[in-house]
C-alpha cells in the first residue's frame, strides 16, 4: 500500500461525504469483516454512503486512486463474496445506509427501493398493501445482496426466484468510473435491447454495484396449509412431489425435504419443540400449500390438502405417517433445521442441485461417499426438494482432517456436476469459498464471457474479490 | 460477393451436409425472405441443418468464408429479425429442420427440445403428460424464435414471458466459429456463473444460433372460467383488474383490453361471431381465471368468476355490462383482432408497454397526437393490459403520407419512452422495424455493453441483420 496515496484518498474521500460515511478504526471495521462459515478478512476501510451519488462519487475516487474494493449489503451469505481480502488493503463499500427510497406502486405490484433495505423491510411494507416480496430464507439479506446472489429460498417452486421477480435495478459502474446505469423503469416486458437485471443478477456483484431496484410483487397469502409427512424412502418423496402438483395444483408453495437426522437436531434444539410423529422418521418433507384468496369464498386450502393426503394414505404406500398442523409450527421446525445442525459440532455444508428426477439417486450416492471419507460422519440433510435443492449438511469429527474433508467435497461435487449434471452452488454462488471449483467445472466459452465482461466493466479487477474470467 | 469464393463455400457446404440441407434457387428461397408488416429481403442461399453438428460445420464454413448470415425459425416475428437483408448477400440459417429431439421430463417438469420444434409442438408433446408451455398468442413460433425474441403474449401475468421459463439453452457461437455451448442442464436453481439462458433470451439472435432448450412446463389448466366486461372507462379497467387480483388471486391468467372499435372489427371479421354486448362499448376486457384443479376438488372457477363479477356490478360502477361465456368463443375474439383490423385497411402497428398505473393516461396522450397526425385514423387498440401493454393499432387513410406516419411514429415513441418511462417494443424486439428507435432511446451504458458483447461472440458482425452496439 502507497501511504501517500492511501492519505489522499481518505482525504479526497472525507471531502465529499457525509460524516459517518467512512470508518477506518479497527473498532468500527471489525463488523464488515466477518463473514459466515469463513475466515474473516481485514478491510482497510469502510464506506457507507446513504445515497445513490455517494456511492458514485466513492467509486469515482476509488477507482482513480487503483484501490480495489468489495461491496457488502447485509453479509448474510455463505461464500464470503462480500468480505474484503485479508491484506488490509481492500476497501468495504458497504451498502447498508442506502435506504433513501422505499415506494410501493400497489397498482403495478412493484416496489421501487433502496439496494440497503433489508428483505424484511420489503415485506413490511409491502405487507401494508397486502403485497409480499415472495423470497423466503432464514437470512435476513438486504435487496443488493439478493439480487448479485440471486437468492432462491423455499418457495422458489411457486413464485421463482430473485432473477424471475427483479424488474430494474440502479447501479454504479467502476468503468466509466461512477457511472451511474439508469433501469428502474418496472415494467413487466420491454424487448428494446439487453436487460440491466440479468447482467446484475446472479453475478455476485462483479459488475457493478447495485444501489436501488424495482422488484415485483405477489398477494399475500391469505390462507396456507402446511402437514410434515413422513415418507417411506426419498424416491415416494419425489412421488408425492409429482402427486401434490397434480391434486393441489398452483397452491403448491413449498415442499421441503428434511432428513431424519436433521429433524431430529430441530426438535432437540428448539425450546419447547417436540418430534410430531411417534416414531422418529427416515426421511420427511414439509409441503405447504396457500391461497391469495380468503376461506370466505368458500376455498378452504386446509380440507384440499387433508383430501390429497387421505387419498394417498388410502392408495398409497409412500406416506408412513403426516401431520398436519399449523404453518408457523411446522416452519420452526423447518427453518430451525440449519442452526441446529450446527450447533451438534464442527458442520460441513454442502448446496446441491439436480433435476427432481434424479434427485433421490443422487443424494444416495453423495452420502455414500460421506461415509466413505469420514465414516463416522452424521449426515443432516435437507433442502428444497421441490427444486431439487440439497443442502448435505453433516456433523464431522472434530479432528477430521482438513485434508479428508477437502476430498470429500471434491469427490461429493465431481460426482454431482460430472455424473449428474447437477450445480454445486445451486443457492449461495461462487465467493472465495467455491472459487477453486469455479476453475475446475466453469467451461471454456462461460470463463471467455466472464473475461470479456471484465474486461468492459472492470479490466483493472478492482472490484470483487473473485475473478469470473 | 466475390464469385469465386461463393463457388468455394457452396462446394465445402455441399460436401458436408445431407442433402436438402441447402438451398439456392430463387423459388426455393422465396418463402425464407418474406415477413410479416415489413418488406422482405433476399436471401444468398438458405441452409437449413437437422441437427446441432450440421449447425456447427455450417457455421464455421460461414464465418471461414467471412460471409454474413441470419437465423430464422418460423419467421412469424413482427420486426424483421429473422429476414435477410435485400441484396442477397446474406445467408438464412433456418432452424426450422432442427427437430431431432423433444423430450418431457415429467418428474421435472420440463422438456428438452430442438430449437425448431414449434410452440404448438411442445404443448401437444407437453399436453400428454398435463403440462404446457405456457407462452399464448396469435402466432405459432419456433422454440428458437420465442428464446431470441423473449416471447411474451396473453398469459405473461400468470406465468412469466419465455425468459422466466428458459432452463437450458445449448448454441452454436460464431467465435470460436462453430464452437457449441452446452448448458442443457434444466436446473431451477444453480448460482455458478454466468447464466446462458440470460445471454440468449430476448437478444434477438446476436450472439448465437440456439439449437436446443429446456423449457419450464406448468400444469395443463383443469376448468378455466372467462368474461367479456365492457368496462365505464379505460382507467376504470385498471381499478377492475386490481379487484380481480385481490377477489382471484393466483387465478388470475389474463387480463386483455380491447378497444370498441378492435371488438367491433373482430366481430364483423370473424365468420357467425354476433357482438356479445347490447351495446357496442366503449372499452372492455376479457378477463380469465383458471386453476390446475378440476371441479371435482370442488373448486370453481366458474363461481368464483361470477361472484366477484356480481359483487363488482352491486358495489362499483366500473363495470357496464359482462358477459360469462365459454373460453373459446371470448378468446376467438380476442385473437381475432389483429388479424380483423388489418383486414380493414392500411394498418399502423405500435407495441407499447408502461406500468400499470399509468396505462390509462398514456393510452389517452397517444391516442391525442395519432388524430393529431392522421385525423382520419380508425385506432383499433388492444392489448395485454394486465402488464401494462398496448397494441395500438389503427387503420389509417391509403393516401397518408409516409412522412406523417413516420412523424406520428416518433411523436408517440417520445411520449412513452420519455414522458411515461415506457417501452416502444414490450414485445417484438428490435429488428431492422426498430433499429433506428434503438439508436435514438438506447443510452450509452447499454450500447457500450451491446458492443463489448459484439466484439466478444461476433467482432466482424456475421450474425444477423442489426447491431446493438
Amino acid at each position: 500500500m502507497d501511504t501517500f496515496n492511501d492519505g489522499r484518498l481518505i482525504e479526497r474521500l472525507r471531502s465529499q461525504l457525509s460524516p459517518n460515511s467512512m470508518l477506518l478504526t479497527p473498532d468500527d471495521l471489525t463488523p464488515y469483516e466477518r463473514s459466515a462459515r469463513h475466515a474473516g478478512g481485514k478491510a482497510r476501510g469502510v464506506l457507507r454512503p446513504a445515497t445513490t451519488d455517494e456511492t458514485a462519487a466513492i467509486v469515482h475516487e476509488l477507482v482513480a486512486a487503483g484501490v480495489s474494493f468489495v461491496s457488502q449489503g447485509a453479509a448474510t451469505g455463505l461464500v464470503a463474496a462480500a468480505t474484503p481480502t485479508e491484506d488490509a488493503t481492500q476497501w468495504v463499500l458497504s451498502t447498508q445506509r442506502l435506504r433513501d427510497n422505499i415506494q410501493v406502486d400497489p397498482v403495478n405490484r412493484t416496489v421501487r427501493v433502496s439496494a440497503g433495505y433489508r428483505l424484511s423491510d420489503v415485506n413490511r411494507v409491502a405487507g401494508e398493501y397486502g403485497l409480499c416480496f415472495p423470497i423466503d430464507l432464514g437470512a435476513d439479506p438486504s435487496v443488493g445482496g439478493m439480487i448479485a446472489t440471486n437468492t432462491g429460498g423455499a418457495r422458489l417452486i411457486r413464485y421463482g426466484g430473485v432473477r424471475q421477480n427483479v424488474l430494474g435495478v440502479q447501479a454504479v459502474l467502476v468503468r466509466p468510473a461512477g457511472q451511474i446505469v439508469q433501469a428502474l423503469r418496472g415494467l413487466r416486458k420491454d424487448n428494446t435491447g439487453l436487460d440491466w437485471c440479468q447482467v446484475f443478477t446472479g453475478t455476485f456483484g462483479s459488475y457493478g454495484v447495485v444501489t436501488e431496484a424495482v422488484l415485483r410483487l405477489h398477494p399475500l397469502p391469505r390462507q396456507s396449509a402446511t402437514a410434515l409427512i413422513a415418507v417411506s424412502s426419498v424416491e415416494a418423496a419425489i412421488e408425492l412431489l409429482v402427486s401434490m402438483e397434480a391434486s393441489l395444483g398452483e397452491f403448491v408453495a413449498a415442499f421441503e425435504g428434511i432428513s431424519g437426522a436433521a429433524i431430529r437436531a430441530a426438535v432437540d434444539h428448539l425450546p419447547g419443540a417436540v418430534m410430531p410423529f411417534a416414531e422418529a422418521p427416515a426421511y420427511c418433507v414439509l409441503a405447504e400449500a396457500t391461497s391469495a384468496i380468503g376461506r370466505d369464498s368458500g376455498l378452504d386450502i386446509d380440507a384440499l390438502l387433508v383430501a390429497w393426503l387421505e387419498k394417498e394414505l388410502e392408495t398409497g404406500s409412500r406416506i408412513v405417517d403426516a401431520v398436519v398442523d399449523k404453518p408457523d409450527r411446522l416452519w420452526r421446525l423447518r427453518h430451525g433445521v440449519s442452526e441446529a445442525v450446527q450447533s451438534l459440532g464442527r458442520m460441513v455444508a454442502f448446496d446441491l442441485c439436480v433435476t427432481r428426477s434424479r434427485f433421490a439417486a443422487l443424494r444416495a450416492q453423495a452420502i455414500n461417499l460421506v461415509y466413505k471419507h469420514v465414516q463416522a460422519a452424521q449426515v443432516c440433510d435437507f433442502g428444497h426438494l421441490a427444486d431439487g435443492g440439497i443442502h448435505l449438511n453433516m456433523i464431522v469429527p472434530t479432528d477430521t482432517p482438513p485434508d479428508t474433508i477437502r476430498n470429500m467435497r471434491s469427490a461429493i461435487y465431481d460426482l454431482t456436476v460430472n455424473e449428474f449434471s447437477g450445480s454445486y452452488s445451486a443457492e449461495h454462488g461462487i465467493g472465495p469459498t467455491n472459487a477453486a471449483f469455479y476453475r475446475r467445472y466453469a467451461d471454456e466459452p462461460t470463463v471467455s464471457l466472464a473475461r470479456a465482461l471484465n474486461e468492459h466493466f472492470d479490466p483493472h479487477h478492482l472490484l470483487g474479490n473473485v475473478r469470473l474470467g
